[in-house]
Parts: structure tokens; C-alpha cells; sequence
């Protein structure tokens, strides 16, 4: 055994253990007794302390500083080995316990103060783990900002400068087009009743008809929808809601767009470090051209107006043009996940705005519900009436996610490059969209993203896929010619 | 901290990790996608090479060296660290992985040979599990013999010469109430079809009868029934047939004997060494006295009559009386798991007696199937017609369990022991039963035994409930009253 195979050995039983992990959450979410919370939390721990000490494993740095690869795809293996190596040594045991206790707690104190609405009772829960994650970010960055170490664990690479110049660019054509898509009519939403459990025997119909492969994977119910786990084992869940059918469908077509993602990468990077989608962006790439360049689009949406008219009967629109009018509603909202194609990007930029201040220590945590409000004010053009609506709305802060926000919009920004190559190299698309044939679009995204897993770095296979360096100049494209016409605007 | 603080809290990360690789096969017979199967296997073997290294930890030793138990309480916990490092760490690295990939072949190839009913394509590799287990058992008997060795890991303290002379005392009295009662006229059976959902739901009424505790567990559908899981998540697993609506509520009711045990263990000892139950003859005693003395009394049976014909309606039998002696037919047959409670420790003595020989090296692999199908028809009067009825029907000996079968009919020793005991606690116990009401005996158990999990030694805590060593007479007091009125001999 070579310095490379031992380390590539190793790495194998760390992914394997990585993935009893997810499991593990996956199980919480979906089948776990409410009793076992507490003793779960002891597993979780001890998984996490027993996946910790591999990868700060002294092995580890001893057999990269002397393994050789044989091949690209052996440098990409040490590549990805080494970036979580030198991470994970960098920050102190006693850093990392800290951190995993703290936001173990402020998740719980932001989940009660969401519920009581009161903000005040979580900022200084919210204001430690800003310390901690500050904290972490200096044990890492070397000569890389705060923000950008943190960022580099979702997105490797990616840099705030970078992105910031990115939603710069797009941020203007977003909130001209806002204007005026707001300036006219709204269609008419969808009406009445859907039975739950015939959405869910139609959720697992459209997770076929996206390429879900049900014999490596299966979909359950949970509050929030999610994809998890890799390989030979790729598990989503879906939420549903009998006044309300589009949900069940296109947060299933949103998470089988990150599952497909996973169960098609190449098997030979199985339990590798190469056997997973190489980054959050990347990753909502795919969630979102299924969700919607694909699953929103004229064609598709209008197989889909007869597949529900059967399974449902009477929808309370007229015809395919208006289910497809009633699908892309654009209306202003407090909640990013709740939020249009026109809308969601902007919820993000907000985000990723303040998110970068409260790490650089520009912005002071106690401040942050009045800095919330008043970008959301200016923005949106609406009050925000209560901490729900506002900066409690989502977990990432409470739990350390700092950096990750801005991959939703890289995600977006990708799967508009993405989108404008696929339509240039599967010109008639469409037609099978509106048989409800999605096989040319995913046979393509395989081919080109996710057989791949992380043998490129993000950036490298969207430029090659599409033949030019990421922009949000396709996205934005996209988004004025669709509601543009949508709205008549 | 001191060394027994330091062990106790090695331990009870052990213990948490243990949980993770117990819930693993839970999900890999309820939940996992078929096409997970392989890639499970290495996330399994990574599970297991973290427990192995952790319970054979060098420190564990030092810390048993130096530590100074705080009570007697303290000194069962060092007791059953000690026992389990002890033996962990006697068995060579190199063995033990050996064992853990020849058995995991030996089950695939045991279930192909059970299919195409070919014993001569198992007998090799059984051959090499025998050999491992007997090299195994060399490394840890000390003065012990080997099957001695073995036996303990699963019923700490019992030896053969002791469990050997309680079943030879049993036999007789067994085999001369099978002859009274196979020469009297069988009761008729239930007839009729039985709604698989309707049969779920009542499993689930009739597991919360019997005190299960649904927030900290839950039922799913198996091949085959199993309880897994300790402390605050114990789940069960149970199954249907639509012609035989027994199997799903008896197999339930066991199941429940086992978890509740689990489930009922003093939470001060969570997730530590006497967490769980003690031995597998102790928890057998808790599954067979709530499926049999307690599930199919004439009282209980009674009840479940009635609320059976609500649910089902017409069950072939004319009245309670009726149903209970269909619930307790006796007949001759192939099956152990099928078989009824005169010829059950029948089935357990005569595997017994073949794995002694076995591990002994008294009896060849290659011999093992004529010798049993030799004993078979001196024991049960009928010949063998298939080895898928034979030798070849458990899947213990395919995955190295040796030492294994006798805990059932210790089990149901211990049972017999109980049951008397419970009846001169709790005098009116049959009124309740034949109102539904199991808590008077479930809490009597719960107090003299669940409740101290592995706090004393197997025979202790049945020694110290019942005022006397255990001794077979009890069981066949038992079995005697009760067959003996029900067939009039």
C-alpha cells in the first residue's frame, strides 16, 4: 500500500461513517419517537466526535505530504482530502466542541422565539455563536477574509468579492423587473381541495418522471423538505398540504433535483471523497433548473395541468395557460422559501449582505433586527410586522451557517448558465417537456454536472459545460423573457 | 476525574455508538432501498471497526486497572465493562475481521442454499465458521470450555453443565405431555381472510395493552418480527399474513416483552453497560411470559376474542372458549419459530445438543445434516422431507451463533419461574386480563426485573424475585395444568 492508498482507504471509512451521520438525521426528521431527542443528541455527539478525530486524524497530514497521485482524478481525491484536512486541524478541539454545543442550544432558543415572536430572547445566544464562528474564521483564514474562509466550506472557491460583484450585476434587471411585473394583474391562484395522500402517490409519480431511482432512494413525509445522503442511498422528503397542492410537488421536484444529482454521480467515486455534489451551489444548480426552468416551464406545466386534472379533477383555472400563469405567480412576501423566481434572489442578496457585516463586525447582533427591517423596507417596499416574517424566519444563523446563504443565488446563477447550454445543445426540449418526458434535459445535466460529483471545482464545470465563465447575465435573461411575456410587461 | 469517572464516560460514547449501529439494522429491514444493500455493508463494517477499536481501547484497560467503584452499583458497571473488554481484546484483530467476513458470506450463502433446498452447498463455509468460532473460543476460554466460552457472551455466568442438567429434567415431563396430547382430538383453527391493515392497527392497540410506549418507540412491517434499540428509542418490528391473523398479534406481544424491558430500564442507567437487558435468557423470559403466560392465558384470550370479533368479525371459532384452545392447538411440525409452547424447547434442546457437538468437535459439519434429521425423528416421530425444514431452517449458525439457542428455553425456564411468582403477587390477575388490563403484571415485572436492567447477574434477579434458584419445575407445572385441561389428559 502506497501513501495514496492508505489515505484513500481511510477516506473511504470516513465517507461510510459521514453517511450513517446523515442517516441518522434523516431518521430524526422522519421516523425518530419524539422521546428519543434527547438521547439522539448523545449519538449525534459521539458520531461527530468519532468523524472528527479521523479527519484531524495525524495519518492523514503524514500520508498527504508523502502521497503521490497517479492520475488528475488522484490529485482532485487529495485536493478535496486535503481542503477538509486543513480545516478541520486548524480549528481547536476545544473551538469545535464549543461551537457544536452553542448552536446545539440557540437552535432551540430560535425555535422558541420564533414561535413567541420575540427577537430579543435570541440575540444573545445568536450574538455567542457569531463570536464562535468569528473565532473559527481567524483559526482559518490565513490571508482570506472572515467571510470568505467560512464560505469556502459551502462554496470552494468562491470568494464575497466575487459574488458580490455577481448580485451586483444582477440585483438592478431583478428589481426593474419586479417593478414591473408588480405594476400588472395577477392571475388567479389555484382553488380548493387535494386530497394528501393522492399527493403523495402523485409526488412519487413526478420523482419518477425527473429520474428519482426509487431502488436507491425513497420519499417520506417531514415539516421541511430535504434531500440526504449519497450514492446507492438517496432519501428526500416532502411536506404537504391539502389547500395547497404545488407544494408537495415542486419542493419534490426541488429536492430530486439534489438527489438525482447525488445518485448520479459516477460509482467509481463511491465513497470517496469525490462521490458527492462538489458544492452548495452547484448543488442548488441542479435542485433549481429541475424546480424551475424545468418543472415551471410552459411545456412541462402543461403535461402537468392534465396529469393533475386527472388525479384531482377541477384545478380552478381554465386551461394549461392559466395553470401555468397560476404556477409562476409572482406576489411580494416576507418568506424567502415561499418566494417567486422574480423575488427569491432578493431575499438572498439581503441575507448575504448583512451576513457578511455581523462577521466582519460591522454590524452589531443587537442591531440586526432593525438593520433586517429597514433593508427589508427599502427592498420590498412593505413593514416588516413581526420577527417571524423577519430575521427569525430561517434556521441557518442559529445553528452557524454563516456563507451559506449566498449559494442559493449561485445556485440560481448557475442554473441559468446551465439552462441557456441545455436549450442550445437539446433544441426540442419542449416538445418532450409537454409529453412529460424530461429524459433529454437529465441525460444531459448528467452527462455534463452530476456524473462529475467533486472531481471539478464548481466554477470549472459550469464553465465548461457552458463555454464561458459563470454570469448572471443568462439568468437574468431568462427570468425578462419568461415573465416578461407571462405578465405582458 | 477519576479512572471510574473516565471509563464510565468512554462507555457511555460506546454505548451511544452502539445505539447508531443498532439503528442501522433496524433501517436496513424496514426502510433501506433494496439498491443500498452493498454500500450498507461498508457503512455496517465502518460502524463496527470504530466499536471494535473503542472496546478494545488500551485506556479501558488502565482505567479497570485503577478504577474504585463508588458502590455496588459502581461495581456492576466495572463488572460488565470488564467483561466485554476481556473478551475483546483476548480475540486477535486478524480473527475477528476474519469472522466478520466469512459469516457475512456464510448468511448469503445459507439463504441460497435454504432456497434450492441444497445442504451440501452450505456445509463448507459452515465448516469455516465452525473452525473460527472454535479458534475464537480457544483465544477466550481460559479454563473454560469452549462452548462455555461462547455461551457466555449471551448468558453471562450459565454454563452447559448447568443449562444441560435443567434441560434433561425438562425433556421427560415435555415428551410424555406431547404423547397425551397428540392422542387427543386437535380443536378446530380460525378460518376466514383478515385485512392486513385492520390486523396493523389492532397490533398497535394490543402493544399499548401490553404498555409499550409509543413515544419512545414505534412498529413497522418486517420479514421478520424483531425488537432493537435500548432506553428511549425501542422499535419493533412485526408481520402479517391476511389467512393467519395470530402471527402479527403474537409475535407483537413478544416483540413487546422484549422492548419493554428495554423501555423500562432505570433512566439513571442510560446509556451505559447495565442500560440494557441483562442476558438473552432474561429477556427471552420477558418476550415468552407477556406472549404466553400472559398473551395466551384463557383470561387474556378472552378478551382478544371479543375484540377480535369487532375488528374481524366471524372467526371460525364458536366462542372464547373456542378461540383459546385454537390459539394454544397443538401439533407436530418442522418449525421451531411456528412451534407451539409443549414442543418449542423440543426444537431448542435438540439444536443444543448438535452446537455442543459442533463446537466440541465431536460431530463433523459434514455429518450435521443426518444427525439431525436422525434426532429429528427420534424426537418428533416424522422424517425430515427437506433441508428448508431441517438443518437448514435458522439463520444463527450461518452467522456465528453458537451458544445462542439455549437462552430460549432458558428463557422460558425462567418464564415458568416467574409466572408462579406473579401469580402469588398478584392474585386477581386473571380478572384483569380477561377485562384487557395487563398492568398489574407488566408493573410487577417492571419492578422485580426490567427496572434493573444488567444492575445483577441473570440468575440473581430471577433468584431474588422468585425466593428460589431457577429450576424447570415451574414451566412444567405450567405446561402441564394448562394442556392437560385444555386436551382433557
Amino acid at each position: 500500500m502506497t501513501a495514496f492508498d492508505d489515505l484513500l482507504a481511510h477516506q473511504r471509512e470516513t465517507v461510510a461513517l459521514a453517511q450513517v451521520a446523515g442517516r441518522l438525521g434523516w431518521d430524526q426528521e422522519t421516523m425518530m419517537p419524539r422521546g428519543a431527542a434527547e438521547q439522539r443528541g448523545e449519538e449525534m455527539a459521539a458520531m461527530e466526535s468519532v468523524l472528527h478525530a479521523r479527519r484531524t486524524d495525524p495519518r492523514v497530514g503524514e500520508w498527504l505530504a508523502a502521497a503521490q497521485p497517479p492520475d488528475e482524478t488522484g490529485a482532485a481525491h487529495l485536493r478535496e482530502i486535503r481542503r477538509v484536512w486543513e480545516r478541520a486541524t486548524k480549528v481547536p478541539a476545544r473551538l469545535a466542541a464549543e461551537i457544536a454545543r452553542v448552536t446545539s442550544v440557540a437552535q432551540g432558543q430560535w425555535a422558541e422565539a420564533r414561535a413567541s415572536e420575540d427577537s430579543a430572547a435570541f440575540l444573545p445566544v445568536l450574538a455567542r455563536v457569531v463570536a464562535l464562528r468569528q473565532e473559527e474564521a481567524d483559526a482559518i483564514r490565513g490571508d482570506r477574509s472572515r467571510y470568505d474562509a467560512l464560505l469556502d466550506d459551502y462554496e470552494p472557491g468562491a470568494t464575497a468579492e466575487t459574488i458580490g460583484a455577481m448580485f451586483d450585476a444582477l440585483r438592478p434587471g431583478l428589481v426593474a423587473l419586479r417593478e414591473k411585473v408588480l405594476g400588472a394583474t395577477p392571475p388567479p391562484g389555484l382553488t380548493g381541495r387535494y386530497d394528501v395522500e393522492d399527493q403523495m402517490a402523485l409526488t412519487r409519480e413526478i420523482a419518477a418522471v425527473f429520474g428519482y431511482d426509487f431502488t436507491r432512494g425513497r420519499i417520506d413525509r417531514a415539516v421541511h423538505p430535504f434531500s440526504s445522503g449519497s450514492g446507492a442511498d438517496v432519501r428526500i422528503t416532502t411536506r404537504t398540504s391539502e389547500a395547497e397542492p404545488l407544494g408537495s410537488i415542486y419542493s419534490t421536484i426541488h429536492e430530486v433535483g439534489h438527489a438525482t444529482y447525488e445518485q448520479n454521480v459516477d460509482p467509481a467515486y463511491a465513497l470517496s471523497a469525490l462521490g458527492q455534489g462538489v458544492s452548495m451551489g452547484v448543488h442548488e444548480s441542479q435542485s433549481r433548473i429541475y424546480e424551475n426552468q424545468l418543472g415551471r416551464s410552459r411545456a412541462f406545466t402543461s403535461w402537468l395541468f392534465g396529469r393533475m386534472g386527472e388525479v384531482f379533477g377541477d384545478l380552478g383555472v381554465a386551461d394549461a395557460e392559466g395553470f401555468y400563469a397560476a404556477v409562476n405567480r409572482v406576489e411580494p412576501g416576507y418568506i424567502r422559501t415561499e418566494a417567486d423566481e422574480v423575488h427569491y434572489n432578493l431575499h438572498v442578496m439581503l441575507r448575504f449582505d448583512l451576513e457578511r457585516a455581523l462577521i466582519a463586525g460591522d454590524l452589531a447582533v443587537e442591531d440586526l433586527p432593525g438593520a433586517w427591517n429597514e433593508r427589508f423596507h427599502a427592498d420590498f417596499g412593505v413593514e416588516v410586522d413581526r420577527p417571524s416574517r423577519g430575521c427569525l424566519q430561517d434556521v441557518h444563523w442559529s445553528v452557524g451557517l454563516f456563507g451559506y446563504f449566498p449559494t442559493y443565488t449561485l445556485g440560481n446563477v448557475y442554473a441559468g448558465c446551465l439552462h441557456e447550454a441545455l436549450r442550445r445543445d437539446v433544441p426540442d426540449l419542449d416538445a418532450a417537456l409537454a409529453r412529460g418526458d424530461t429524459s433529454g434535459a437529465r441525460d444531459w445535466l448528467r452527462e455534463k454536472v452530476q456524473r462529475h460529483g467533486a472531481r471539478y471545482q464548481p466554477r470549472e464545470v459550469i464553465a465548461a459545460t457552458c463555454g464561458a465563465e459563470p454570469s448572471e447575465a443568462p439568468l437574468l435573461r431568462y427570468l425578462e423573457a419568461k415573465f416578461g411575456a407571462l405578465y405582458g410587461v
